[in-house]
């Protein structure tokens, strides 16, 4: 592995540059480099496809269905799986120079630039190349997929004759069924399938072609189009080939030496488990026309526009840190590309970059994703959701499959079937209803919209409630406890009252009660909704007095201790410790009880927060990508700010330096939202209590100022932090009005009347902590 | 399922007879027809091979190899399983009368009868049977597997012409890859292997032939030969046809009416994987050889010999229930074929009757199976305990693998490697280990024989109390702990401080202590004693004071109640319901806590023991064949004795009545075993406590007199129970002299003077639990 911290890219505010190209990275910078808007995902491959490490064209919710085959099965084990597919690519522009293929390999790359620029929303790559044959030409290529027209993706391709005459091909392909790379053997990594698509139907059209394809098993159709536009210096010949697996559109020319070829490809893409072809063929066509109406000077304009109108509520500006500065707008623009448009269907945990968990969602999602969107894109928050509600009957199917009442969403899936095979990992880890329903609440609270709780989140948070009342019990002396669930950290499973899973599960008992109450839920009766509070008042919450600190679940502070020093080179753990040995003792792959107090900080008081961390920090792995940033807030939460900075910068990272090693597969969504999170809710301390916006900042050393915004209740909040004081305005309107709790202190801020409040550097309850050796922040895998 | 208790075969008290073919019950017959030594299995296959439910050859040791495909991998998963395979047949010998085959099912089937005769060691076939042109042909065959040749099968075949002049034509037939049926989608039904077999080289012999095979993964070689004798009254053609895949005897006579054709078979095996294709066949040729020397009535005379001196020392008498009488000759007998001569191989769960499990041993031989033989056929106890000696070192891989010291034995193999794929319910048992060690102290005791844990026990009782002292911890307190397994109980799993777990784990270490300071143990130092010595004193055992209970493990008794009557109709109930519900829910599914009162009584106090049963009767459900003679055993010591009746029945007849509707697959040994131990453990009293041989008798009211014999260290001891009195007299030699202890009194009995004592009824100290609804004795699946 590399060594961490050494720069891939250089340290710019808005952009990402790769300054050559190392073929021994080309997956890493696949992922760091697609582009997509939630409905539409194209890896960053080269033009000409060729070499890549996984080549990739994603449609959210276009999957296959393959067998779960278990060697030793079990009752309500899912027993098909679903996967992402690598659909009909469409990225594909092959050059010829005279008779010789373009291709990085081969000839001489005198230089070869790419940069996502994160205010443009657009790929560029450049490429100054020398054939074998000694033939010289100059690459400019633009990328983009559309936030304004979800289906659509385009591409301008520029070539240019250096220094002498040169016969110049273009050869703009769809190609079906590419060849899939084999796959590592880790559990992380998805599954190959093999030439999963099935020709159905395939059109030319003047200037392209539409492909139509159905996968194999799943049966979910595809309609893949791309049409063109060439400017030429002279004549050039273009015809249109098409197979049933490929169409090719070819431009022949001659460019004199300084001449360029420019040609412009749209795509347009859809797909549907119930439309028909004919259906769908429209639809591509549709996208095609509208792009080519819109033309290229117009998508590129548009996109400007759309993310210059989710900058200025969004940005987040670090100074005194320009590598967590770039990280974290490339992390925002990245969250930004996976949610914009998925528009009621799932985001998945690697957003569509990368076949890595067979492109499932997970908890992440709500838990880690949705906070920022919640905050910067609401609507997204509120598609989110929808989905959710879309696929609630299928979670209560599983629920009766489990006998439990209500309902129990999948721990993987992409449809919504439950996809996970490994059920102390995958199902037990029941919290995740918990933390849907927070974010139903959470959208309510951030945004003040009402109407979504009423249309959608209450079905979501009645049917939760319902699987918590019957998952968990009284005991004989009242206290209501839930036995055997997985909590967040995955190196425990199955075990007795968690303390996230309770609190949440307390938490998502009254929030459903209280939305009852709001709005008068039929079908819920009073009884019911008594029985609800009456389990999350009496919740047991486990708490070892000898040590003073909260075991993550009953039990875990008695366990044996790991031996870290034996396993430092083993990481991650999982790859060298069965499941058997990590359950048994105090070792946590991320965070599960610290999560607990970031999330529900009203359970503990400051004292125990202080405890707790402490506690937690020495025996906390990270070998997964979802607690760095946890960990940063709550380090900033009890004083070890810069320990924080460290983490926020571990969290914002893990992509750019591809840190767990694995960034090929696909980025790290959860863990690029939670830098943004890191930030706002580390250093500017930003919570909802008792749903009232709170702040309480704190700057690490390193840190100058932070800046953020974010949209809170229909207005726009501007906070700037330095170490002496906090700055907080609003915009939208002369009448907006925000209440909120700086430090503890009600504040009222309007559009005329910013507030400015002195930071006062709070010491910490402990020293900093350590944490187990070869895993301080920016040292673990 | 059938109704319990309708009877299929008739009450006998030494054999077990169909007096009538039923083509529904094929399956459950094979299995209970199956006739074997330990080394070699024949399934009580028709001798014309159709129809069969599961056709049945089985090689101790021999094996397929089979990958484990898991759809979500992790470390330390085994990837390869072992699976028996059926191999080559020679049990089949086809007739044709005059053209037509003889079947079962065409014509008309006048008489049909079998007997499996439990003195003789033989399968006794009548068919009489017309065809469908109206030829009458009396068909008569026996079967046995060897005992004292133990490569040896053997078969006489006679048909006779009824009532006209008939063609006779016998084809006897050697025959690889026979086809398999389709296994049910059961978890517990062993995979189907397709033509596992590869043709290696094939030999026509005078009077047969002989196949030589190799497994087609696991590389194992295999010879199987088959020779005959022909007795004719005139003429008759004799011939041998072989190919790779089969070889076939031909007899071909014309038989008046009233005369007959006899055709004796023999078959000689012999496996190996490391014996050249050369060695094998001359192995099988000498198997042969010594057959036809011995010939068919020296083989029965030796057959009946070799019983006759196992009855001596090992029938258990029961006046007053023939059926129960019937069902513990048929376990006893079914044990001694499973154990006889597996010689330094498994034994495995269903013995060599059927492909269930794979065809694995599991700790189920020396928690069940080898107690028995260890009071009848101590050199039995002795082998077994060689082969896991001679699987230590893959033990120890495996304990390294799992980050643990010492040997991990596995959970499930044929070969010796772990072939669990569900760790929880597999590998995290390690609880298995201890009950090895145990067989290796009670061979001890229970022979007198030092020799066995010099040469092999000690190795054995070191390695795994190494395992156990790197497995547990000590606390802060100084108690040592034992966290994250899974004890007997299926419907637990992986939890914490598992008492049977615990206790055995104390015992295994004390055991190896006192085995090194006996025997001086090379590379065990005092230090490392010290330390087990000390783990052992501390061992933690949770106890529920509010109860009055010991909770199965750490908090089950906190667990959430199950819903018994919403579950009552689902049988098995993992069938029903997932793990994730049952683990976290006080329901049990086979004897755990109640089982380390059978096997550790020195850790709890009468009143504890009543107690205990009296909880634990109430939420065992015994989808477990390994629970009825535990809860019988533990129901008799706590003074419910009627209920212990019932409990020994349905141990007794699991496979008779087919309780658990999977004979078919194979017979359940360790239950049969059980069987035993629930008359003599349970009735008699027999326990070893503190190194003393025990009896405390107490009779069902059922039952007017029960006697015993065992083996007790070198002398043979009969025991007579009735409602009055107890007398035990011994054997062997005038200088027999025993010292043992009657209801807590030392008593001495030697040849000269056998012993009575009058029998008191003992009071139990709670009322007659009941059990979950539909799980009574006799009512449960």
């Amino acid at each position: 592995m590399r060594m961490v911290g050494e720069p891939i890219f250089p340290v710019e505010p808005w952009c990402v540059r790769e300054p050559s190209l190392d073929l021994d990275r080309l997956g890493a910078a696949e992922s760091v480099f697609a582009v997509s808007n939630g409905h539409l995902g194209l890896r960053g491959n080269l033009d000409e496809g060729e070499p890549h490490a996984i080549p990739g064209t994603y449609l959210n919710g276009f999957f296959e269905e393959r067998p779960l085959p278990y060697p030793e099965g079990g009752y309500g084990y899912p027993e098909q799986g679903q996967t992402v597919v690598d659909v009909t690519n469409g990225k594909l522009i092959r050059l010829l120079v005279d008779d010789e293929p373009f291709d990085v390999r081969y000839g001489q790359l005198l230089d070869h630039e790419r940069v996502l620029d994160l205010r443009q929303g657009v790929l560029r790559r450049t490429a100054d190349w020398v054939s074998p044959a000694g033939r010289r030409v100059r690459v400019r290529s633009t990328r983009l997929v559309s936030f304004t027209q979800r289906a659509v993706a385009a591409i301008e391709y520029e070539v240019e004759a250096v220094d002498a005459d040169l016969r110049i091909t273009l050869q703009s392909a769809l190609v079906a069924n590419e060849d899939q790379p084999q796959v590592a053997d880790d559990p992380r990594v998805s599954a190959a399938l093999t030439r999963p698509l099935v020709a159905v139907d395939q059109d030319t059209e003047q200037h392209g072609a539409v492909l139509l394809h159905r996968a194999r098993a799943s049966g979910v159709l595809l309609a893949a189009g791309m049409d063109h536009e060439v400017d030429a210096p002279g004549d050039y010949d273009e015809e249109t080939d098409v197979r049933e697996d490929w169409a090719r559109t070819t431009v022949v020319c001659v460019l004199a030496a300084g001449e360029k070829l420019r040609l412009v490809k749209y795509l347009g893409y859809g797909w549907s488990s119930t439309r028909t072809p004919q259906a769908l063929r429209d639809q591509a066509a549709a996208a095609l026309n509208g792009a080519r109406y819109t033309g290229w000077d117009g998508l590129l304009q548009h996109q400007r526009e759309f993310l210059d109108e989710f900058w200025d509520a969004a940005d987040v500006e670090i100074d005194g840190d320009p590598v967590l500065q770039q990280a974290v707008r490339f992390s925002l623009f990245h969250v930004i590309q996976a949610g914009a448009r998925a528009e009621r269907r799932a985001i998945p945990a690697k957003g569509l970059t990368g076949p890595g968990y067979d492109g499932h969602a997970f908890w992440d999602s709500e838990g880690f994703v949705l906070p920022l969107l919640a905050y910067t894109m609401p609507h997204a928050v509120a598609d989110a959701l929808h989905w959710r509600r879309s696929i609630l009957d299928k979670a209560r199917h599983r629920a009766a499959t489990l006998g439990m009442k209500g309902a129990a969403f999948p721990w993987r899936t992409i449809r919504g079937e439950e996809c996970s095979a490994y059920w102390p990992a995958g199902t037990a880890a029941l919290h995740l209803n918990a933390v849907i329903a927070r974010a139903v609440e959470q959208y309510r609270l951030i945004t003040g919209d009402l109407t979504l709780e009423r249309d959608c989140g209450l079905e979501i948070l009645v049917e939760t409630a319902r699987l918590w009342a019957s998952y968990g019990h009284h005991d004989h002396d009242g206290s209501w406890h839930i036995d055997g669930v997985t909590g967040p950290d995955e190196y425990s499973a199955v075990a007795d009252d968690n303390v996230f899973t309770n609190l949440m599960a307390a938490r998502n008992l009254r929030a459903a009660a209280d939305a009852c109450e709001r709005h008068g839920a039929a079908g819920v009766s009073r009884e019911e909704i008594e029985a609800w509070r009456a389990a999350a008042d009496a919740v047991h919450i486990p708490y070892d007095e000898r040590l003073g600190v909260h075991p993550q679940s009953e039990g875990f502070t008695g366990y044996a201790p790991w031996d870290f020093h034996a396993s430092r080179d083993q990481q991650p753990l999982m790859l060298h410790a069965p499941y058997f040995q990590l359950y048994r003792h105090q070792v946590v792959k991320q965070a599960d009880l610290v999560l607990a107090m970031h999330w529900c900080p009203e359970a503990f008081t400051p004292e125990q927060m202080a405890r707790n961390v402490d506690y937690y920090e020495r025996i906390t792995v990270r070998d997964s990508s979802l607690s760095a940033c946890t960990q940063a807030v709550m380090c900033a939460e009890v004083g070890h700010v810069d320990l924080a900075h460290a983490y926020a910068n571990e969290a914002a990272l893990v992509d750019l330096h591809d840190t767990h090693g694995n960034t090929g597969h696909g980025l790290h969504l959860a863990s690029l939202a939670g830098a943004w999170s890191a930030i706002v809710e580390g250093f500017g301390g930003l919570r909802l209590k008792d749903g009232r916006l709170c702040l309480a900042p704190r700057l690490p050393r390193a840190l100058d100022r932070v800046g953020f915004r974010v949209r809170y209740q229909g207005v726009r909040l501007c906070v700037e932090v330095d170490h002496a004081e906090i700055r907080i305005s609003v915009r939208d309107g002369a009448d907006a009005k925000l209440t909120l709790l700086v430090d503890g202190e009600q504040v009222e801020v309007t559009p005329e009347q910013p507030v400015t409040r002195p930071v006062t550097r709070r010491e910490p309850l402990l020293p900093a902590p350590s944490q187990p050796p070869g895993h301080a922040p920016g040292q673990g895998s």
